[in-house]
Parts: structure tokens; C-alpha cells; sequence
């Protein structure tokens, strides 16, 4: 069994990848929920979402979030209706939201809904929340805390980010089957995603970074800083904001202890050596993915790296 | 002031015509919410949305329900997602129950709600639910009682009506302003809608009914049976239910003691001496709602008639 740490966009291209290389069925990916949020009365939640569609072969592939063809009829509306509409919600994008509140109202867990819509989407990877419990990831700015979403979506990440938080996350609970998962994996693989904001959030939850630390599983992750900088998405100030270089060398400081291996993209290659002194590991690839051919190179060269890796994170 | 008590199509249509007649602001719409129920967790007020789309123009002309040029890629996905989707709902309407139900949870009365989508939609015509309590109409069958949409829309009344109930009704309040518009009214007009499930459930709600009688105003009630049929609906089972006849002289019993003159269609003209004889006055005039000019002549037509009425409701 391989678990994936997953947040968004890159964690569900690199699933892509690694659902080419290996049964489905043996694929846990455990995501961040700390992205989710409550819009129009209906829970919303990004990253479960992003990854299901991709490996359900329904996600908008431009944005890399949404249903393709989705239309905005019902926004629109919304709009009409007085409702503030800056966090885009295609009309079948919605129907998600809509069913995923009902069935939480009617008691049914995060955990139990997130399992039905990948059966239904016929997607065979187990996707998991990081976490049953309301956790919600915010961001210092001179203007206050931001929920992660106001900060990136509605006022488009453009306050100096000052330090993160993640509201609720020391009395949340790991979901069912997280915790279990990662004790039974045979390798852990931490997804190219948001050092800070996804993949932090998942590590923040209790149980789950002493679970990967006392993993007999090699812990391999996919750097999503390239040349200094992320493929997508606002993790270059958010690195800095707690005080992390934006380069291979802040993620591996980032995960140091965490991980066994860093897989980084050819372009710092220069930087391998720094990082193995530093204690990590280090396996060297191209690790952009534009086509199905490279994630799912990209996704053989982790699982190498995974069986090759000297163990090197502390106990 | 006008006062139309109002269930959906026929009541719509027929204040498309009243609009024409008087300043929409003159008029105040009670409409029925015994039809309203929960889908997906959104709050559904069939006979409001119906009403208030038509006066604002949006309202699918071929259907009477629902907004123009709809799409139903919400409903789709839902059904994909496993949900229950036997009541259609388009992209653009389910921004309303969205809206709505988040106003309602966040501690919005349905009558507050309702005048801020009707102020959003332009629309004059002062829109009131009967009630801000929930209400069930339900209806008796060989397979027990069902909610009146299971009844129509998800089984399509091939159940035989046995028997109609308003569950809740006895304990809901008039809404805000219903009752105060019933004193001030000039004139009260029933529409020519369903007088067992629209009209019956307004006038079940306690103080309504009272508050014509006594009202100095004429009543005057609009015929929805034509020569033995109702123009739309399920009002020929739902008549017998409650054991009235399927005819103008079924109506007229419906509405003895509350109307003072009923306007019925030149094809039951030969009825009117049997109707006068009972003791309701009668007018007679086309009552098929066809176009804007025959809307207009039947809401002038109606007027007349209560212009013209002699007061024969008891107190």
C-alpha cells in the first residue's frame, strides 16, 4: 500500500502519475482539508474535490480545479440574489457541495462522504481527509487573520503574508483509516504540494507526523519548488512567512525529519549535495508534469527513490 | 391596496395581468408555501418562486415554473452523486433555494427572504409567504399520505386521493403583514388557483379567513375550473378528495361564506342562474389566460366584478 500526503492541483497530477504504476486500489491519498470552507451555506472542500475529479477524469484541465465544461449559471444567479460570488462554483461542481452538506447534516463524516463520491466518480485510489474535524488554515496579514481562501481567492493573495495558523487543528482528530494507513504503507510519499499550507496541515494533525516518524515505510517527497520557485499556487510567500528559503532547500528544511528523500527537479540539481549534507536524502528527475508520459515517470522515479532511500529522518 | 391570495401558475398569470390594471405596487401577493419541501437540503417554495419569477419576467413560459433557458447540470451531477432528483430543478433556481436556505439558517424569516429576492428581481407586487411556519400539505392514498410533491410530481398523483391534510397549520402564524394587508385591502382577490391545496392551505392558516370575512372590502374569487377541468394542475382529484364537485359549483361551495362573487368562464355561463341561486354572485366573462391582452381583460374583468359586488359572505 502507498499513502500520498496530498493538498490540491499537484498532488492530484502526481496521483495521476503513480495510479499509471501501481493498482489504484493500493493507493491511500490522505488530503488537506484546512482549504475548506463554508460558501453559500454549503461545505466546500478544495483539495478533496481537486483530487477526486482528477482521478475520476472529470476535472477542469486548465484550472486544474473544477469540472470541465462546467457552466455558472447558478452563480450568476447567486450574484442576482445578492450573495457575494468571488469563490467560483461551477453548476456541477456544485452539486457536490449541495450533496456533501446534506449528507453531513443528515450525520454522515466527512470520511463517509468523500468515500461515496470516489465510488460514485468510480475512482479506485481510497481518498481520505486528513481529518474529520474542522480545521481551518489561516493567514497573518496586516489586515488580520484570513481564512486561506480570503487570502488567496477573494483578495488574491495580494496582503504581505506575516505567519499561518491552523485553527482547531490540536483538538481535530485524524479520520478513520488515516492513522491505520500510514502504519500499514509500504511506502509514504509526500505529494508535490504547499509545504506550508498543505501538507503542514496534514503534519499538524495529531497522530499523523509521529505515525509517518515511526513508519518502518521509506517517506519519500516530491519538491513542488522548482529553480526557487512553485509550479502553482502561493507558496512562495507563504514559505516565507514561516521564515522558509523558497527553494529545494526550504522544503527539505521543512520536512527534515519527516522524510527519508527529496525528490527535486533537475534544474537544482546544483543543490543535491548541500541538501544530502544537510542530512536528507536526495534523488534528482524532471519533476514538471505536463503530459501523462511524465507523471507517470514522475511517479516511477519517486517510487525509486522511496526503495533506494537510506532511512534519515529521527525517531 | 389589491390582495391576491395566490398559489403558483395560475395565480402568477393571472397577476401578470393585474400588473397591467393597477401600480404593482398597490398589489400584495399571499402565496401558498403548503408545497414547499426540502431537496438536497435547500429550502424549495414552489408557489413563491413561481410567482415571483413570472412577475419578474425570468419564469419558463412553456413549463409556468422554473427560470427561462434553464440548465440542469446541478441535477445531473446529484444524480451522479446518488441523490434523488425526481424534483427538477434548473441551475439558475437553485440559486434561489441555495440563497434562501442559507438566510433561513442564518436566522432569516421566510417572508424577509422572499421580499429581498422579489426587491432583487425588480418586481413591484409585494410578495408575502402565508406563513413563516412550516406547513405540509399532504395527501391521504391507498400507499398512506405523502407530501403533495411526492403525491404530484415524484408518483404523478396516479395515487387515488383519498383525503388532504395542512400539517402544522393549526400552530402557524399568518406572516408578517398578511394579516394586516387582509384589513387594509380595498379588494381581495382569490386567484384562479387550486382552491383545495393553494387557496385551502392559506385560508387554513389561523386568522386568515376571519380577517376576509370581516374585511369591508368586496371578495371576489376567480374560477381555476373551466367547463368541468381545471386549465393546469391536479385539481380534479384533490376537489373530489375533499368532496367537492369538479365544476364552478364546486368552487363556489369551496368559497361560500369567504367570497362575495365568483368569476367564472363564459363556457359555464349557463351554470351562473344554479351559482346566483346559492347564494354566491356570478361573473362571467373568458377566463383563459392565453396572452398578455387576455391576462389584462380578466384582471379588469375581476375588478369590475368586485367594483360591482354586493356583500353576500357571512361573518
Amino acid at each position: 500500500m502507498i499513502v500520498v500526503l496530498a493538498g490540491g492541483v499537484g498532488a492530484a497530477r502526481f496521483l495521476e502519475g503513480l495510479v499509471q504504476v501501481v493498482p489504484p486500489e493500493t493507493i491511500v491519498a490522505i488530503v488537506n482539508t484546512g482549504d475548506d470552507m463554508v460558501f453559500h451555506g454549503l461545505h466546500v472542500s478544495p483539495d478533496i474535490d481537486i483530487v477526486t475529479y482528477t482521478l475520476a477524469g472529470i476535472v477542469d484541465p486548465a484550472q486544474g480545479w473544477g469540472i470541465r465544461d462546467d457552466t455558472t449559471h447558478t452563480l450568476s444567479m447567486l450574484a442576482t440574489l445578492g450573495a457575494e460570488t468571488w469563490f467560483k462554483l461551477g453548476d456541477r461542481d456544485l452539486a457536490t457541495h449541495i450533496r456533501r452538506t446534506e449528507l453531513l447534516r443528515a450525520g454522515w463524516t466527512l470520511s463517509q462522504v468523500t468515500d461515496a463520491f470516489r465510488r460514485a466518480l468510480n475512482v479506485g485510489v481510497r481518498v481520505m481527509p486528513m481529518s474529520d474535524d474542522p480545521v481551518a488554515t489561516e493567514i497573518a496579514t496586516p489586515v488580520g487573520w484570513l481564512h486561506f481562501q480570503q487570502y488567496l481567492v477573494q483578495r488574491r493573495a495580494r496582503d504581505e503574508a506575516l505567519g499561518v495558523r491552523f485553527v482547531g487543528v490540536e483538538r481535530a482528530r485524524a479520520a478513520p483509516g488515516v492513522l491505520e494507513a500510514l502504519r500499514a504503507a509500504e511506502t509514504i510519499v509526500i505529494a508535490p504540494s504547499n509545504p506550508v499550507v498543505s501538507i503542514g496541515t496534514i503534519l499538524a494533525v495529531p497522530g499523523v507526523r509521529d505515525a509517518i516518524v515511526a513508519s518502518s515505510a521509506p517517506v519519500v517527497a516530491v519538491s513542488p519548488i522548482i529553480a526557487g520557485a512553485p509550479v502553482k499556487g502561493p507558496a512562495a510567500p507563504l514559505m516565507r512567512a514561516v521564515g522558509l528559503e523558497v527553494s529545494v532547500r526550504g522544503v527539505a528544511s521543512c520536512y527534515r525529519g519527516v522524510i527519508d528523500v527529496l525528490v527535486i527537479d533537475q534544474a537544482d540539481a546544483d543543490l543535491a549535495n548541500d541538501l544530502r549534507v544537510s542530512g536528507v536524502d536526495v534523488a534528482v528527475t524532471d519533476t514538471v508534469m505536463r503530459g501523462p508520459a511524465e507523471k507517470r515517470r514522475l511517479a516511477e522515479a519517486t517510487l525509486d527513490a522511496a526503495r533506494t532511500a537510506r532511512r534519515c529522518r529521527s525517531y
